[in-house]
């Protein structure tokens, strides 16, 4: 090899140039990222115009985030990176319950609520009664497992996205299972939204043709001692988008019932998480 | 293919989602992007903390970005993709010069001025005679071609870098070839400088061991009508940091001969820029 620079011989040189004493998991991850940027600019023989569009749409990616939003997460999310890194770290065995992306509006310390208990503040929507048991891969019902649950509004909005509009832990909260594993309350039946499509990620869409919508849907994050954290959410089948989520989050054993109980607007949804044991090597470092 | 997200099928399914109007070369570039940004993520089982220090790098250098600063455009050159995009795009048969790139300080309309002037107008430095032919392949002499030149100073700054006190047009001007094709003008030897280095890409380095030198360089772009323009600089072999350019910049039919023509600071700089023809064809547009 050259010391110099070569078409041929581009992601060698450059990873070439890592000290010794670089951190292990770094190089690896490092020289991953130029081998595979590299390969991308030869494959599609990037033009010096495209490099630039691409510089101006990461630059302006960067700079529309801010404390209240973050559009490069967006992009991870439209191009399926985010549900792909889920997934690498999230593998389980047939059976348990998948995990799927957590999503901008995950609120720690939510009220903790009694079994049975409404968490839909504003009396929007339509009634929705969640119920199931929390158990392990072998059936047998998990106690002091801690359900933490949110979702949108009749309007598809949380309640964090309009603070002083929208009531405080409006349809959020945290349910603790008992010997019976078993968890209900109510909310409403969730609706589909947009994601913030107003930037850079937005305009990708639109040029791939793609809208912005997410389908209905409820999240929740399940704690046990000893078991891994399930954070996932439940999907309205019925739904528009439930082909074609936005993001990608939707997985088959993800779509929940969702059945009519009175009237036409009143409803039941139940669901069981099936929790693994926690593992015990945690992964390698690179930062 | 599940219409829903799997591990393994996860860039198909997110390149399925494109529309069926898409513009051609979009749908190749984004096809391309999505299948190795998946399989950069899946070579290296990246973590979701290291998939969060990426988010956050990114996010900070489209925030260090400014109307003075591209910090992406050094994340390119550093990883040395700008290097590559130049290569792809400027490929030369043997024998006519190498392109190599352009760099932020390059400035339009430079003052045009006569054989043998002087553009050193700071005094400092060690002066250097720079001299040499405009040529076609088949060795003809170029008439009319367009020699812009620009350098450092002799502490490594450009005079846009530092306006007010290095003189506007310091080691910069244009210089037009006669029928020998022949240029010649007075500069100084230039020195090596260091990118900017306080900003993410400069922290990076850092984590990779590597320094942010550019070995001494001078930078010129040639023009002539019917001819493809060459982007280039020359290189000072001797240079500390001539076998680790920071920006993989460096070619081996660019590092040019400097011999002391005169005590121990007078310099000469022979070179012959090749020029192949205008191709006719243009490539496709993504943006």
């Amino acid at each position: 090899m050259t010391k110099y620079f070569t078409e041929e011989g581009s992601a060698e040189t450059v990873n070439a140039r890592m000290a010794d004493g670089t951190n292990p998991r770094l190089r690896e991850v490092m020289t991953s990222v130029v081998k595979y940027l590299h390969a991308f600019a030869k494959d599609v023989e990037l033009t010096q115009e495209e490099w630039e569009c691409g510089i101006d749409f990461l630059t302006k990616t960067g700079q529309i985030s801010s404390e209240e939003r973050q559009e490069f997460i967006l992009l991870s999310d439209t191009l399926g990176l985010s549900m792909l890194v889920d997934a690498i770290n999230n593998r389980r065995p047939t059976g348990a319950t998948e995990n799927t992306v957590l999503g901008p509006f995950h609120v720690k310390d939510a009220p903790i609520h009694q079994a049975g208990d409404s968490i839909n503040l504003d009396g929007k929507g339509e009634s929705c009664l969640f119920e199931g048991r929390v158990i392990d891969i072998h059936g047998e019902p998990i106690e002091g497992a801690c359900i933490d649950v949110w979702s949108d509004d009749a309007e598809g909005f949380y309640d964090v996205q309009k603070p002083g509009e929208i009531p405080k832990w409006n349809n959020r909260g945290r349910f603790i299972t008992g010997s019976d594993g078993i968890y209900r309350f109510t909310s409403i039946k969730p609706v589909s939204y947009p994601i913030p499509d107003d930037g850079p990620v937005g305009q990708m869409l639109g040029h791939l043709g793609r809208h912005p919508y997410r389908p209905a849907h409820v999240h929740f994050m399940v704690t046990a001692p000893g078991h891994k954290t399930i954070v996932t959410h439940t999907f309205v089948g019925d739904d528009d988008y439930i082909s074609d989520d936005t993001v990608f989050g939707v997985k088959e054993t993800l779509v929940a019932s969702f059945e009519l109980i009175k009237g036409e607007t009143e409803w039941r949804s139940p669901f069981d998480f099936v929790m693994v044991p926690e593992s015990s090597d945690p992964p390698p470092k690179a930062c």
